[in-house]
C-alpha cells in the first residue's frame, strides 16, 4: 500500500515522484519505457521568457515561475547527492536571418520590452557579435541574446530527479500500468482511487494516482470517466557532431521559424524539431521531417554543412487540445491527478509542474487556473 | 460506410483484409505501425509439423492445415499480380548437438512417427550429411531433415497480401484506432458494432470490425465488455551477414532448445529468438537477450563466429493466456471479430488464420474450437 | 602459387575473378571489407544510354557495350547455379520538373536522337503518364521513358559473381594486401610481379595481380613505380520505406540534377547521391549531404514526404583524374593489371570491365584506348 | 611552412600537438577520421598499476609515470580554458568470481605487493563490500579495490587536448596524408623530412613530421625506408544502459579475464573488449566477438542482464610486434618521429606519450629505451 503511485517516469512524473518523496510521501514511480518518449528525445531549452513569448498572461507567469525554479532545484538535487543534472546556463542567440523573420523578431522584442520587469536581461546584439560568438552562424539581419537561457538533457535530468528521490525513499519500478482502479462510495460521494492494475493482471494499492504518462495518458480517461484530451505530436530531431568546434562555449541558437540548435560540450549539436500534429504513436524518422530539420539548421548555421549526422531521435510530445498542460486533481474521482500535456515545453516546465502537482497533494495548494485539470470538469468523456 | 474494418496490418490482419476483399467485401485495413510489431521482426519458419510438435490433436490439425495452405496462397497471390512474397521451400535441419538435446530429439521423432500419415516426409540424416550441407554447423549427435519446410519474411508477405488485396479493392490507411464503437439494440439483442474511432476523434463507420492488433489487441476489450487475454512476449532476434557463404541454398537450422537460424539468399542469416513473458510493450535489445541468441546460434553453428552482426530486431508477439490463437466472433457483440494471439506461430499460421476469420464473416463457416474466441464467452472481463 | 590474385572484392574485382575462373585460370580473390566500399552503397542503375549521355564516342561505345553485356551475364550466372542476382529491368522515367531542367532535358533528348540507332528505345511521355505510373512523382514539365533500363544491387551482384566463380574453382579469402611484390629481371626487361604481401607479413605467390581496390587502389602505385590517379569521391545515399506503395512495379526515377530514386519490391526506395570530390576516405553522413539527397528526392517525388528514413549508406567511389576507368596492364611491370576508377558508373560498367580485363589476361585482347591504363604510361609517379 | 606536422588526431597525436603548441612550436595537426579509430572506441581505464601488472620494470615505470601525469594535465587543460575532459577518479574493483581467476588474482596482488612503494594504495576487500558497492556484481571469491583508478572518454580527452592546443596556436585540419616527403642530403647525411603530401596531391611543408596514425601508421614505412611493425588488433565494445542505477558513483569493474566495465554517470556502462589479432582494418561487430563481450560482462555483473544494449563500438588498436609503444625519432631520417603502437593502453598512456615525444622534439630529451623507436634501427624494411 503506497500513499501515491506515479504513472510515468518522464521528466514530469520523475519530478512529481521526487517532490512527494522529499516530503515523506510513500511513493512508487512506475514506468514502461515507451519508444518515442518525449523526455528522452527533447533538446531542453530553458528560456521561458522567449519560448513562451506568444502566451497569455497567466500562462506566461507560470512559465516564468518554471524557469526561475530550475536553478534552485539543481542546487537542491546536488545537496541530495546528485551532481550530474546536465543543466547549464549557456545563453541563447535568436537570429533573424531571412526577410520573413524580421516581423517575428520585432514582435518578440516588443513583447519582451513590454515585460522587461519580469524577464531576464535580453539585449539586441549586432550581427558581427553573433557570428564572432559562433562563426558557423549565418550573418543575421537582427539578433538578440538571452544570457540567462539554459540547456538541459531531459533524460539526464529526469534520471537525476529519480535518483535524488530514491535518496528520500522514492521507489521506482518498470511496470506496465493498464488501468486505474477505483471503488464506488456511498452517499453520492465521488468514487475513490484504490490503485492501479498492471499488464500481468496484478494490482498495486495506493490512495492516490498521478497520471504523468505523456502522450499515452489519454488511455486512462475511460477508467476515470473523463476524456483526457492529450494527443501525440511528433518531433524529429537530429544530432550532429562537429569534432573540432568549441561547442562547450556556444550559446543555444534559434531562428524565428520555431527551430533550434542546442550545443553540448563534446561537439554534439542537437537540431530540432518538427511539430507534427496527427502523427499518432509512430516514432518514425520521415523523409520530409528530416529534410525540414536539416534545412532549418543549415539555414541558420550554414557552417554546420560538413558536420556529421550521428543520430536521429523522435519524441511524441503530449499536446493538450488547448495547448496548455493539464495539472492537478481529476474532477469527479477522489485521489486521481493529472500531470501531462506539456507539448514542446515539457523540459522547460516539467520540473516545476511536478512540484506544483506534488504541492497540491501535500498541502492542497491550488493549481493556477490556466493549467488546471479542472478546466475539463464538464469533460469530453 | 465499409462492410468491414480490419484493425492491424500485421500478417494476420493483412490476410483477413485480403481474403475479404477478394470476395468483394468493402474492406478498410487500418494500421498504426507500432514499434515492436511481431510480423516485422519474425523469422518465419513454415514447418507446422515440427514447430507444433507438442500440441494437442485439434491444434495440430489446425497447424497442419495452415502449413498446407501456404503454397496455394502463394500461387494465388502471384495470379493476383504480386510475385514477391519471399516464401521459399528450403527445408530444415534439426540437429541435436549437446547431450540434453537427445531426449527432446527422440520425443520429436516419436511424435512425428506417430503422425507419419499426416506429416510431410521427415527423415533422420547422419551427422556428416548435415555438416556437408552446412559446414558452419556443429557436428550433431542426431539430426533430421524436413524437406518441405519453408521460410517467409513476415513483412514482405504481409505487404504482398495487402498489395494483392488492393488489386481486389481493399483500401488501406495509416490510422490510429482508439476505440471500437457499438450501439445498444432493443429487445435484449446483443449490441452491434458501428465502426471505430481514431486518435483525431473522427469515426469510421462499418458493420464489422476485425481486431488483428497483435499484442496491442487487449486495449479494445473494455469497449467490447470482455477481457482479451493477450499479452506481449518479447522476442529478440539478430541478423548476421556471411558474405561468401552460399546461404541461398542453406536449409533452416534448429537445435532442440527453441532457437533457430533462418537463411536468406544474400548472405543474411536470422538467428532467434528469446521468449520473454512479462516483457511489456518494450521492444528493447537487452544484454541477456542478445547473449542468449548469440550463444544458441553459435552453439548450433559455430562456423558463424566471424559473421558480421548487422541488425537487431525485437518483436512483441501477442500471446494468449492459454497459448493458442483467438479467432472469430466476440461473444456478446454483433459484428466484432478477433484475429490475434498467435504468439511465436504468427508467420506460420497467420495467413491461414486470416482466411478462417474471413470465411466466418463471408459464409458463417465455423471456427475450430481449439482456436475459437468463443472459448472466452464467460470472459475474464 | 596462383595464376592470378585479384585484390578487391567489389563488383569489378568479383567480375575479374569470375571471368578468369570460368576459363580455368587458378585465381584467388582477396578482399578486406573496407567501410565505405562503393559497391555496397551504390544504387545500381544500368542505363548507359542515358547515364553516359555527355560522354565522347569511344567512352559511349564502351558504356553501351557494358549495358548490353548484362542480360547475357545474368543468364550465364543462372546457368552457373546462381539465381539471385538482383538484376531487374524496370525501366526509367527521367522527369524535368523545374525550369532549370528544361535545357538539360532538351540536350539529353537531342543526344539520344542523334544516336537513335545504337540506343535502346527511349520515348517522350506526357506528364500525366508519368504521374499515373508513379503518383508520388511531381508533375513534370517534360519526361521520357527508357523501357530497357535496369536496376541492380551492387552487393548482391558482386556476391553472385563470386559464388558463380567458386563453382568454377575461384578461391576467395579475406586478407589485407599491403604490397604488390615484384622482382627485377636481367636484360633490361620490365620487372615481373611475383605476388602480394598481406598485413601479417606473409606472402601469396602469383604470376599476375589485378588491382581492383576501388578508391584504395592508389596505395599500390608506389610498389609499381607509377601514380594511380584514383581518389575517393563520396556518395551519400538514403534508403526510404514506403510500406504500402507498389514499388515493385515502379520505374527508376531521375530528375535532371544528377540524382535518382531506385525502387525495390519490398517498399524500399534508394535515393542518391551526393558527388563529393575531396572527401577523403571518410564514409560519413553529413548534414549538408543528407539535406541535398532528401531535397532532391522530395523535389522530384514529393509524395515521398512521409516515407520512413530507414538507412543511410555512404560509398567512396574511385574516381580517376580524367573521369574514366583505368583498365588493363600497368605499363612497365609485367603481370600487373588495373581495374578501377569507375566513379559513379561502377555498377553500370563494372561487370563488363571485369570481363575486358580478364580477356586481356586470357587472350591478350586489346583494351579500348579510352579506358586503358596505358594512358598513364608516362605516369605521375 | 610549419615547424611540425602531426599526422593523426587520436589521443596520442592530439597530445603531441597540444604539447608542441604549448611551447610555441608552429604545429599543424591533420586527421582523416578513419572508421575504427581506437581512441573513439576505447573505454579509458587509467590504472597503470593494475593494467600493466605483467610488464617488465622499465615498461612498468613508464606506465606509472603516465598514470601520474594525468591529474596535472587535467588541471593544466582547465587552466587552458577546457573544462570538459571527462577524466574522473572513480576507483576500480577487480573481482575474482570463478575458480580459474584465483591464480591470476593471487599473482596480481603479489606483484602489487612487491611494488607497494611505487603504487597507489590498493587493498583487498571482502565480497560483501564489493556487492554492497555494486549490487549488480556477482559475489566474488576475492576482490581488491584501487581507489586512485580513473576513467576517461578517449574521444572527449583527445578533443580537449586539441581545443586547449588551439588556444596556444595549434592548427588543426581534416586532410588525408598519403606520403611523407623527404629530401636527400649531401655528405652522407641522413635524408631530411620536408613535409607531407595529401590525397589531392598538394603538399604541406614542415621540418618535422610526427606519425601518430594508430593502426594505419605502417603505411608510411615505405616512405621512410623502415618497417613500422604496427598492426590493427580489433576490440569490440558494447554500451549498455541501466536507467535507474546510480552508475555515476560506481567504480570501474574488472574480472581476471582481461575484460572490464566502465561506468558513466548517465546510466551508460561500457563493456569490453575483445583482443583480436589479425583482424585487419575491418571494424566489424562479429557474432563471436559480441557474444564474448556480453558473456564476460554478465559473468562479472549478472545484474546487467536486463540492461539495454544501446551501441556497439569497434576500435582497431595499433599493436606493435613486441607489444610496446614506438616513440621518438625514426632512425635514418632527420625530422621523422613516431608516436604509435599503444595497443590496448592508448588511453592510459597516450597523453604522456605525447608529452614524451614533444619533449624529445623540443629539448632533445631522451626517450626511455623500452618504448623508443630506435629499437627498430636495423628495421625490417
Amino acid at each position: 500500500m503506497y500513499d501515491a503511485v506515479v504513472v510515468g517516469g518522464g521528466i514530469v512524473g520523475s519530478s512529481v515522484g521526487y517532490h512527494l518523496a522529499r516530503e515523506g510521501v510513500e511513493t512508487l514511480l512506475v514506468d514502461r519505457r515507451d519508444a518515442g518518449r518525449a523526455t528522452s528525445a527533447g533538446a531542453g531549452i530553458v528560456s521561458p521568457g522567449t519560448s513562451s513569448r506568444t502566451a497569455d498572461d497567466d500562462w506566461f507567469a507560470f512559465a516564468t515561475d518554471a524557469g526561475d525554479y530550475y536553478p534552485g532545484l539543481v542546487d537542491r538535487l546536488e545537496s541530495d547527492g546528485v551532481s550530474d543534472t546536465s543543466y547549464g546556463r549557456v545563453g541563447l542567440i535568436a537570429a533573424a536571418v531571412d526577410d520573413d523573420e524580421i516581423v517575428p523578431y520585432e514582435e518578440a522584442t516588443a513583447r519582451i520590452e513590454a515585460r522587461r520587469d519580469e524577464l531576464p536581461e535580453i539585449e539586441a546584439i549586432d550581427p558581427a557579435t553573433a557570428t564572432d560568438r559562433v562563426p558557423e552562424l549565418a550573418e543575421p539581419q537582427r539578433a538578440f541574446h538571452v544570457p540567462d537561457a539554459a540547456r538541459v538533457n531531459g533524460r539526464t535530468f529526469a534520471r537525476a530527479l529519480r535518483e535524488a528521490g530514491r535518496n528520500h525513499g522514492l521507489e521506482t519500478a518498470e511496470r506496465d500500468v493498464t488501468r486505474i482502479r477505483t471503488r464506488d462510495r456511498p452517499g453520492g460521494r465521488d468514487p475513490q482511487v484504490t490503485g492501479v492494475e498492471t499488464a500481468d493482471g496484478s494490482g498495486i494499492d495506493a490512495d492516490r494516482v498521478v497520471i504523468a504518462g505523456g502522450a499515452w495518458s489519454s488511455a486512462f480517461g475511460g477508467d476515470l470517466g473523463i476524456g483526457i484530451p492529450v494527443e501525440p505530436k511528433r518531433g524529429q530531431i537530429v544530432h550532429l557532431d562537429l569534432p573540432d568546434a568549441e561547442t562547450g562555449s556556444w550559446p543555444i541558437l534559434e531562428g524565428f521559424r520555431h527551430h533550434y540548435i542546442v550545443p553540448w560540450p563534446d561537439g554534439r549539436l542537437v537540431a530540432g524539431a518538427t511539430r507534427e500534429a496527427g502523427s499518432g504513436f509512430d516514432p518514425r524518422v520521415t523523409a520530409g521531417g528530416l529534410r525540414e530539420v536539416l534545412e532549418e539548421a543549415l539555414r541558420v548555421a550554414p557552417g554546420l554543412d560538413d558536420a556529421t549526422v550521428i543520430e536521429h531521435r523522435v519524441g511524441l510530445r503530449p499536446v493538450c487540445a488547448d495547448g496548455v498542460p493539464v495539472l492537478g486533481p481529476v474532477p469527479g474521482v477522489e485521489g486521481a491527478h493529472l500531470a501531462t500535456g506539456h507539448g514542446a515545453t515539457g523540459l522547460t516546465l516539467g520540473p516545476y509542474s511536478g512540484r506544483v502537482v506534488a504541492d497540491r497533494i501535500l498541502d492542497g495548494k491550488s493549481i493556477p487556473d490556466a493549467v488546471s485539470a479542472s478546466r475539463f470538469a464538464d469533460g469530453s468523456g
